[in-house]
């Protein structure tokens, strides 16, 4: 049994440490959280061991009533791997002390690509993984894109592919650095390309990138351009078939992201998760060598098999196919279709 | 056993149908559904029967592959009671159906009080319900309403009460209809005031309404003058036990909709429901004789025990407090906290 | 002077009568509106003459106390040229009562384009409109549109242009039809690479969409494959160059459209419309013969010039140039800078 | 001629600058803005003098290419009153510069109260505000009620007054700091009540807010008990006779803020502001002593007038009436009907 920690108990922590408990080969030790919130008080009441950052909060967790089981170092103490999901930056601090105490780390795709030996996305790059100590699971628009550009990449090779990322603004827990009534570009070429090059080292893209004021889903209009003449059939059939992404039909109602919220409030799965790609089926385009598609990305919930088979992999678990298998399994993940 | 089918497997429907396969008294014969869509089609493959509302639907669902075991019609030789989640007004018209077949039915608030003979909240009129043929559930907003002004009348009577309904504009699983960067008030009193006198008769209230751009909750500010003077802590007090209400602290973080969103999926209910009326602790606040307070009211969930209640009720179960406790323990609704 | 009736007075038909009363060689008759509700008191208080588009209508004026002068055949007794700002179909609809009596007529995008002998974009095809009867001045997307490929186009020929479209999901002013927290594509091809094609017939586009809650702009993002290398400063230069387009900074605090909303605020300008493209001057990116740009198109004013060379066209005016040059002072268009 | 400087050119700096232009017995002296973007460029086209805050932002005002005309300090030295608009906070900072150097200074509803000698509201206050160094204008939402509940309380004796505010969350031009698909509550009794009674000592009142993700209006439910029964006419009638209120009707086509904007729009003023209160007609509802109302408050205008009075009464300028007189003929401020 590989024995994981989790140290963030955010968006992703809370979702990776869900799934650990879920798998045959690993055990949650414990997680680490700041606030004693909610949250933290639920996580508590169905088991999950917490410990805190650091002696600072012990206050603060004992006037909330909420158990804790020590400091951050204590969980180390009890730890094969770590996977940090802390905020933006606090990642690459935390590699400092995971190397002083030789404890192999996954880190998240919000952290510089050097925090982690690799940029890892399973299907595309899981033998490179093998046996290091440090990873760094892309972000989720990164992912997203990884699996369906490597996927058609793969059978169909990609001359050129050109990127436009709707994303939303903020994610439906948060209450605050929303915008409204606004479309807020980001300019320049946006960083999505650079991040996916740290995984498909030699694909040509380019992504541009707004945000705008939704808190479900990243849409992804893309356009590639194949080294050869393509059939609308055979690139439907070849998703159908590919791992973590799912062909989904406006013919079953499914024409907006609303729809998408509700299909996944259907399937009842935790936290209302989608950890598959979803392709409309309805978008797929192709003209002459010119493929178009758009996808939607549940931005919570897409990176954590990732986070999962990353485990596996610098555990030194060599067999890919049967991790990504385990994993799919333990959460119910489809490649094909949802009902 | 008490054999149910539910007509009409839209936001209610389809909780109501779920529900009813939890209760150890009932039994889901089969739902009544116009479109084959993907929440069909997931309902098929958990095993729910599905029947067509008529015959002219026959190649729609033949043409989705999706399997349904008959006409309304034939649903109806093999129920006791029907619960109508029909779109408003169709309710009123299928009555005369059930009427006309001796059958039992709960129908939904969107319907014309005249619907049914008794309009239904559970814990205020479950004995005036005993063995009617015709129910009313009656609306969120309404239900919300009822249970609390219910629960504090009859503890601190009454003078007068004043609401404000801030509305969500469309559900989460909406693409039409919905308003963007707009405040919609609907003019004149409300019309909950006079639908809650349906069922708390003797109430002395007021209430106004306004429709926003978000698609989770109705938010509740409730304005109360008691005949007597009222202490906080009581009321808080009162409202930690009765039935189906939780008082909630932004202590906890659960300082806005957004939170409480998030709650529900921490929560782990079946598609993020909240059956329990939401009381902000923070905003309880007593002056003299006034007491204010506010609420959330997760639309889509909170009629959901009601609508269970209701079958008991119609079905001649003389024990109310057995039902509800049926009910809430099948459901998981808890009655003072959370965590 | 050219004598103009405008038929409907809704969010086009307003802002084209205004910009009539603006030009030298035009004078306003009046307008047909259907409903007397604010904006035609204000309208009324300013001096527009307001004609019902017939006689059933009479009673709600009259109970409204608000003063017209007749029908629209009256006011079609008294044009030379009537521009028709109908909701979509209506126009088509209309035609025929124009083309019996011989009337000059000007309809909007929203049309079918068969209901103009040409699709109309000024500084694209403005000789190719001379004299006729019937002119379509195509919709807000398609003129943005058409103005920047068609300046790009004429100095480096466009081999290949995909453009995706964020669309606001409805105006400022309308409080139904809405979505919220949602993206809603428009599957297949979008229809604008198809309505483009009317006015600019050889270029190879393919277009794509998606609404979303926004009121105010689309976001166009614009690839384009030239058939030489480009120099993104050439670029710069052309597009500052072109008529009825600016070029705008994020240094100037111009990074969203909310920003570019308050800038048409300070602007001063009636309704606050802004007439020009809008072009990021940061999204502007070249890569070998490729050239990726971001513009923002106000919805509800792009098309006002147009509609106002459109009357000077089929009137018989033959000079584009300075029809387009009256048009533009009149109403304070740059083509260069705003500040 | 009273010499006028504005400190801070955002929301309410900007307005107040342009009002000023417009008053006979007041010159604009210049305005201070510490970022050279696009409002201080259209600024500076229209000939409005700017001033820095200090020699450090020299570089950035010459790369920008912005013309200034020296510090804060030098403008202080021309001028007799100082409105100071600078965000929450610095205004109590900048108090000591202008005491040190004798200069009348207006403050604005962001600042602590104790920032002026008094809390002013022109048509409740404008006397006690004769001659003082230092006023508070109060805040829109204050300010909004203030006229309201004083015109009422005047003829109609408020016994007690309970409002709910629907707040904006943030302002149009705003692209951070928002939220989507959200309320968020203000726990407690908000702030507004107490402000309010830094401008109306005496009256019995409470106030709740939630905001809520829109960027234009605040929206106020009032309810008012009265010592003596009211009849819903009389109301109207006092309403439509006080300054600076407008009683508007959904019969008109304006059932929804988003109407309210567009009417804005029609009227033509600079940057579509709404100095007045706009009562709706329709929700105006008188049940015994119970008087119902709601009210939305254009956020960024709606002070303006005041601050325009303010500068009179720092100055001396004795007479009330032809102060609030000449101010609402400058701005076109209507007191009883737009059209």
């Amino acid at each position: 049994m590989i024995r994981v920690g989790v140290v963030g108990y955010g968006t992703i922590g809370k979702r990776v440490a869900n799934a650990i408990t879920k798998q045959p080969d690993m055990v949650l030790v414990g997680v680490v959280k700041r606030s004693p919130d909610y949250s933290a008080k639920i996580g508590i009441s169905r088991g999950i061991r917490f410990f805190i950052p650091h002696e600072e909060l012990v206050d603060a967790w004992n006037r909330a009533g909420a158990r804790y089981y020590g400091t951050l170092d204590d969980l180390l103490q009890e730890c094969d791997v770590i996977v940090d999901a802390t905020p933006k930056g606090i990642g690459m601090k935390n590699r400092v002390i995971y190397e002083s105490k030789g404890i192999k780390a996954i880190f998240q795709g919000g952290e510089h690509p050097n925090v982690g030996e690799v940029s890892f996305v399973a299907q595309v790059n899981y033998e490179s993984a093998l046996g290091k100590q440090f990873l760094r699971v892309v972000s989720c628009n990164t992912t997203g894109l990884a699996r369906v550009l490597h996927a058609i990449n793969q059978q169909y090779p990609i001359e050129k592919a050109i990127v436009f990322l709707v994303r939303r603004a903020i994610d439906p827990n948060q209450d605050t650095n929303g915008i409204i009534d606004c479309v807020a570009p980001s300019f320049g070429v946006s960083h999505h390309a650079e991040d996916l090059k740290t995984v498909l080292k030699d694909i040509n893209i380019v992504t541009f990138a707004v945000r705008i004021p939704v808190t479900h889903f990243h849409v992804h209009m893309i356009s590639i351009k194949l080294k050869e003449t393509v059939d609308r059939r055979e690139i439907i059939d070849l998703l159908e078939e590919s791992r973590r992404i799912v062909v989904l039909s406006s013919r079953d109602g499914l024409g907006s992201t609303a729809k998408l919220l509700d299909l996944s409030r259907e399937l009842g799965r935790p936290r209302f998760d989608i950890y598959e790609n979803l392709v409309w089926l309805d978008s797929i385009y192709a003209e002459g060598k010119w493929l178009h598609l758009m996808q939607a990305i549940h931005q919570e919930a897409i990176v954590i098999p990732e986070n999962i088979d990353a485990i596996r992999a610098v555990s030194g678990f060599t067999d890919a196919l049967t991790s990504m298998n385990l994993t799919d399994s333990s959460l119910s993940i489809v490649s094909t279709r949802f009902y």
